[in-house]
């Protein structure tokens, strides 16, 4: 079995190619390509959909998504990350309320609850009376959202690919010890994001957001700080434009992105989140 | 532009399907397939790999990586992270030090250390004057590294989809700072991890390494933990057989990974990380 395909027609795939180039930096793209497949037009169409179709989603899709995630590197296999599917509705609007009131955890049909987890090793070591001192530490910790970020966005990929569309939600860290609580979690079980998946509302499309000049965020050998401004202001240009196509006003890039971290109130509760770590069982040593 | 495929021979893509996922779990599958297609082939495929074929990557490369690395979802758009490509030989050598001794490293023809960047925004509101207090809390180092797991692992799967192949390098947090100098990093700039990026060597090929039963890491509506002692045991038993046929001792998951948290001194080196953060500039509020 080859997971590399050949492209049938190679001038549309170029030509699909730059399209999806320039519409993710809203400038034209001028590197060359190595080459072009579905899953790259997968990935550079992503989008974050926050509108539902009213259309259940296939039966083993869940298992799909899941045999995906679990298909992602983990750190030295300890698999330390666990994922929650939540359908029942109560239990959604529930959630929707402790990730900020955004209804679109209530209206998608299955919303995920990605968690590091530290628990299951944990009573692995209580069963066979093992010490687990290493999991009392900030690295830990760590080592379970990144384990988790990786496995979700695997199943954030999986499910584009099936047409499917899905939304990260941060806001789940608002109030970690509420959902700790909903969700019958563990001590040591920290819930890192959420996801709303189900199938786009065609009749209210997102679009594809710009990103910054590959420039300011791809370094070679040393990070380069010097040149980032220019290409910035450049973006905030770019940014002002879709902001415009939007109906919103045309702040940029800096001034939005600057007002999420002007105060300690701009985090929206998330400043509580180390308190909300210790309270939840994690050391941080 | 269409990101679902159709499949060509539908009983075709179901073997291949089901051979994929019963590589990944070592069991048979059993849940309903809703559709199949080369995204799902690539993401079930994956392994880590360290032995590189000795063939330079094609031009664009790179670039076509970071285009689909910076399409992944990211938090607010504030797009905390960075990226740096080292192809310089020295350079790789001293990381490959730097990361416990990892000869891959040195022999990949790309490396790429991933970056929570605080920095950029911070620089953004020095230059207008903005308050960046937000800045300080633990919260934004977690959106800083979650943003960069996301964005790397969708640079994965895109080089998978290329035929080439990775392997993620959690060494990069043995001794932060010392890497953080070797890259010339500013304040509040945290390598998370290194990626290994070129063709296998197809004369050593690694293999799927399976994972956890789903049962393990899914669970339904609520968190699970009484029903996870058996399923792991009857991973240990699988692993076995992977380890034996590997040429490695059979000593299951449990016992290999309860090792890795036995004590402070099985971190090697990243039980300091939570001063190495201090040291780069991190509160941690």
């Amino acid at each position: 079995m080859s997971t590399v395909t050949t492209p049938a027609n190679p001038a549309a795939e170029i030509a699909d190619a730059m399209r999806a180039l320039e519409a993710r930096y809203g400038t034209p793209w001028s590197a060359p390509l190595p080459a072009w497949n579905d899953t790259l037009d997968t990935l550079l169409a992503h989008r974050s959909v926050r509108n539902y179709a009213d259309r259940p989603l296939p039966e083993g899709t869940l298992e799909t998504l899941i045999a995906a995630a679990q298909s992602a590197s983990t750190s030295s296999n300890l698999q330390t990350w666990s994922v929650i599917a939540i359908e029942n509705p109560e239990r959604r609007a529930r959630l929707a309320e402790l990730a900020g009131g955004q209804s679109h955890v209530r209206a998608a049909p299955l919303f995920l609850v990605w968690l590091a987890d530290l628990s299951r090793l944990e009573a692995a070591g209580a069963r066979s009376g093992a010490s687990v001192e290493g999991l009392h530490y900030m690295e830990t910790l760590v080592v379970g959202m990144i384990d988790a970020a990786l496995a979700a966005q695997n199943a954030v990929v999986a499910l584009e690919s099936l047409g499917m569309s899905a939304v990260y939600i941060g806001g789940i860290r608002n109030q970690p010890e509420q959902v700790a609580a909903e969700l019958g979690l563990p001590p040591r079980v920290l819930p890192v994001f959420g996801l709303c998946v189900g199938y786009p509302d065609e009749t209210r499309p997102a679009d594809v957001k710009p990103r910054l000049p590959q420039e300011v965020v791809l370094h070679r050998e040393q990070y380069d700080a010097p040149s980032q401004a220019a290409a910035i202001a450049q973006y905030d240009e770019v940014m002002g434009g879709f902001q415009t196509a939007q109906g919103l006003s045309a702040a940029g890039w800096t001034v939005r992105s600057l007002a999420r971290w002007r105060s300690r109130e701009s985090l929206h509760g998330r400043d509580r989140l180390r308190d909300a770590l210790s309270a939840l069982g994690f050391e941080l040593r």
